[in-house]
């Protein structure tokens, strides 16, 4: 858990700092992550606060969401790191007071604005379950206690770090549940994202989520994520033919000998390919266009050939194109990496592309060449990958299969197309030590009041059974103790539980002015092993995309209880007349 | 057109520089946006241009997309000044390069590595529709022109910086259009923005497509777009009751008088209200927690007191404890501003409001009480706006009517929900003068080649009528003069138009090399105005919800002659067996 990260913007750290808050970790990797990131009334909330004198009270928010996104039974939390980078470097520059002051009343105090520059989060703490963590509805996934008017700032930028953060890791984990461990999935979605951190954002949670790598170059170099690329269709097109490449020699991958004409040996493989019988009617002319691109591209990458199929015609150009240049980079000891399909009828196209690949292995005798890497990129999302994959397993791979071994996904992905938003509320649940609820027409809008503690509590077979919320101050579950766990809102639905493993899910991340040890901020790495080993641990049933089974969130009897008693008390009662 | 944007981050200028490319603009807003903030594959591909010495090969590059979203006939393009900021400052660090260089193979020569570091787009050329402009599929947004190389690293950062922008101002422009000019349109949406910059994005591009005000300070700062904002629930729970308000004191909007127990002043309009024998049976205790915030609020904000109201219940509780305040507060001179809807049906709630607001001004004689503000907050959006709207002109402000004056909007309109990502793409031309084409099994998919000019013709009411696409060199369509206008891939869909007024689209904003003269990039508020008017200028069928007529999109004769024979050459001629 204390390995530390290695790529940029780094959290220092030794044992002595990490019982008080450090002034070293770094800021949010965005720069636009300042106190002024966050609603107006936060500021004429604290100013009224402050005003009437309020604002040192002690309060004590929860931050969750309501619902599990994408119509599925879980989600996974992400976004922690951020919002302690944020709390730990939270301070107002003078500028930014006067900004505040200008779009405030005329008629405020001063003393407030003092207030103001005076203020950081020294004396905050925040609780919070570990980033990468399967989590669930209603359960507090951070707890964060400080004087109320500080908290209330923090609410918007907490609120923006986790919504997007999680909802798009889980939609990762969600494709990668279907794709299956043995595809590498890409996340290539940079130029469809929601601005530009919309996509720094994604590539960092989608490779959380269980992505191999990413196009996206400032995210790969922001958090070490593996890259990947090739060529676009623009660079098919730009080339007009064969004709213009000049510089034609390549060295053998051994470095013995060089071949002084690539592009003849190109055109060779190209006419023996013609004339195998069994292509006859595959292919006729190639494009030449395409052709001297995929000769530059071998040139320049001959180690690293994989070529985009799709710009004139996949069958009749681009595979028989692929495969001369391929062939000649084999005779000189160069193995090619693959294609990539971007558009047609990808099962199709990679069916017909692998019986390709395997006749050339056949009739030219190089081997493996059967195997060589499909890249398919056109449009995916969650459902296609996997009707993708129950087309192949109901047909037997024969011809309505697919041989697609790596799937690059853009937009649905990194856009949550699906869902493009996580309902995360942060909800006031304690001040001065006194319970507070937040009431609703609508039942799944009331708050759950107190300062709690979450427990995971875990079955027999090893599966986590329920999540259960209890008072801060009521003894945590026990093994092998039985206990009751009720709905919170539901008076019938209960259950007696034994569980035979207790984890309490939150852990100090902040600990204020407290001396709690605080716990280190994991590296990306970390928690993408985290997110991957959690969502094997959970029950299938969960899990399904299908009618998935919810997972259960319960709170204690004697929260229960509470939580009612809290709500008749505060319900102003009608008068029927 | 030449007022000189005021907020921050100018872009300097004068007569003198705008002659040339200017050093002094301002880099893009977040400043993430770097040269590094591209797809992998532009740096591999520039790395094989580079190898064929293809790198300073002159090509176009065309910026477009294929459908408008959100089910309408009509977009509204933004984000072109920061594009333009992003190009103006376009230089890679010596630690991008070595970045770069670690991505790339090891075998990768250390001339092209000099050569990026040389590289700025000071030879770069872009011709751009002016942002705010309504525009249409197939249309060139932008015309990128340069070195391949360079253009090529320009994709993902222009694609990026132009799809969310436009896809967010459209999506306000929908909103404000189901809305009315006279209601007032807030966005709420940082909290649940997909990340931080799509929440300033989001803030910046909706004021564009004609939202009055946002709640989030940092883009308020940035862009000067007016603010908004009061308070939250956990403001009005974390008070306990009156006893705990300590400073009582209000002075009197003219500064005459003191009123030394504001608190006891609410109460006992609160029992005026509770005696009124019209108002029996609609409230009877309200919720003493929420009384004590509404009377803090005021204390703090006695010039713009506005609450939210539905913490507890809002006919009960919320409006009386309002209304007991907002009394007070007129008794010293102060004109409560409002309240604020959050949950529950506000079409019903808000008739319910303006009656006992109409009561109130009635009953205790405050003149224009009744129109006291109502805003409504909760999980709004396009549809539920028009619904809102259609209910109110049926049944003529009966009953089922609304009386809300001003809509705050925040998920539904910043992560666009009901269609999260437009599908902007940046297509290849020409290269060398040599006409380019994309081909594409799906037609829609096919690129429109070539260097081009596009206008917009008028016809006799004022209306646009279509869009031309034009060769660089054929002479623009004239006023008065017949021209015959084809849809560029369906044959038999053409027809003859005589514009009234023929409008060029594309300006050159960034000259590169060449002596044009740049364009000016309009201050925010002027893209506004100019969306603002473009939408008013639209025939009203193109505009409708359902079933808009669509805006048609059209080539020259000579342009569609030449695009099918350029397709006829590139298409690969099969082989039937």
């Amino acid at each position: 858990m204390e390995v530390k990260p290695k790529v940029n913007g780094d959290l220092k750290d030794d044992d002595k700092q990490s019982r008080r808050p450090p002034a070293a970790i770094a800021g949010p990797t965005n720069p636009m992550v300042t106190p002024l990131l966050t609603d107006l009334y936060q500021f004429t909330m604290a100013y009224a606060y402050w005003k009437a004198g309020k604002h040192n009270e002690r309060a004590v928010f929860d931050l969750y969401f309501r619902r599990n996104p994408f119509g599925g039974e879980y989600t996974v939390f992400a976004g922690l790191e951020e919002c302690i980078r944020f709390i730990a470097n939270f301070k107002f520059s003078k500028e930014e007071i006067a900004f505040v002051r200008e779009s405030l009343s005329p008629t405020c105090e001063d003393g407030f604005f003092d207030y103001l520059e005076g203020i950081d989060c020294s004396d905050v703490e925040v609780y919070a379950i570990t980033e990468g963590s399967v989590v669930f509805p209603k359960i507090p996934l951070m707890r964060v206690e400080g004087p109320v008017a500080v908290v209330q700032l923090l609410e918007t930028p907490y609120v923006n770090l986790i919504n997007y953060a999680s909802l798009v890791t889980t939609n990762a984990a969600r494709h990668r549940f279907v794709a299956g461990k043995s595809k590498v999935l890409l996340e290539f979605g940079l130029r469809r994202a929601q601005g530009p951190d919309g996509g720094i954002g994604a590539s960092k949670y989608c490779y959380m989520g269980g992505f191999d790598a990413t196009s996206n170059c400032a995210a790969g170099k922001l958090f070490g994520i593996p890259l990947r690329g090739t060529h676009s269709h623009a660079f098919v097109s730009s080339f007009m033919g064969p004709d213009e490449i000049i510089e034609k020699s390549l060295r053998s991958q051994d470095g013995s000998r060089v071949c002084q004409d690539f592009v003849s040996a190109v055109q060779t493989c190209l006419s023996k390919l013609k004339r195998l019988s069994i292509l006859k009617g595959v292919f006729a002319e190639t494009n030449q266009s395409e052709l001297a691109a995929f000769i530059s591209y071998a040139l320049a990458f001959p180690d690293n050939f994989l070529a985009l199929v799709d710009t004139y015609d996949v069958m009749r150009s681009g595979i028989p194109n692929f495969c001369a240049v391929a062939l000649a980079l084999n005779d000189l000891g160069y193995k090619a990496r693959g294609i990539r399909l971007d558009s047609g009828d990808l099962a199709y196209l990679s069916c017909e592309t692998r019986k390709f690949f395997q006749t050339v292995e056949k009739e030219f005798g190089v081997p493996d060449f059967g195997k060589t890497g499909i890249t398919a990129s056109n449009d995916l999302n969650e459902e296609t990958l996997d009707a993708l994959n129950k087309q192949a397993s109901i047909i037997k791979k024969k011809i309505f299969g697919h041989e697609v071994d790596a799937f690059g996904i853009g937009t649905n992905l990194v856009t949550c197309y699906a869902q493009a938003a996580l309902g995360c509320v942060f909800k006031l649940v304690e001040i001065n030590n006194q319970p507070r609820i937040k009431l609703s027409e609508d039942v799944s809008k009331v708050s759950i009041p107190c300062k709690k503690r979450s427990f995971r509590l875990y079955g027999k077979e090893g599966y986590p059974l329920l999540d259960i919320m209890a008072g801060e101050n009521e003894p945590p579950p026990k093994v092998g103790e039985r206990i009751l766990c009720r709905h919170p809102f539901n008076e019938s639905k209960r259950a007696y539980v034994v569980p035979q493993r207790v984890e309490e899910l939150m852990k100090c991340y902040w600990p204020g002015n407290t001396d709690k040890k605080r716990e280190e901020l994991p590296p990306l790495k970390q928690n993408r092993e985290r997110c991957i080993s959690q969502l094997e641990q959970m029950r299938p049933d969960h899990m399904r995309r299908l009618n998935p089974t919810p997972y259960k969130v319960s709170v204690t009897a004697k929260l229960y209880d509470f939580i009612h008693f809290l709500w008749l008390n505060e319900a102003p009662v009608g008068e029927l007349q």
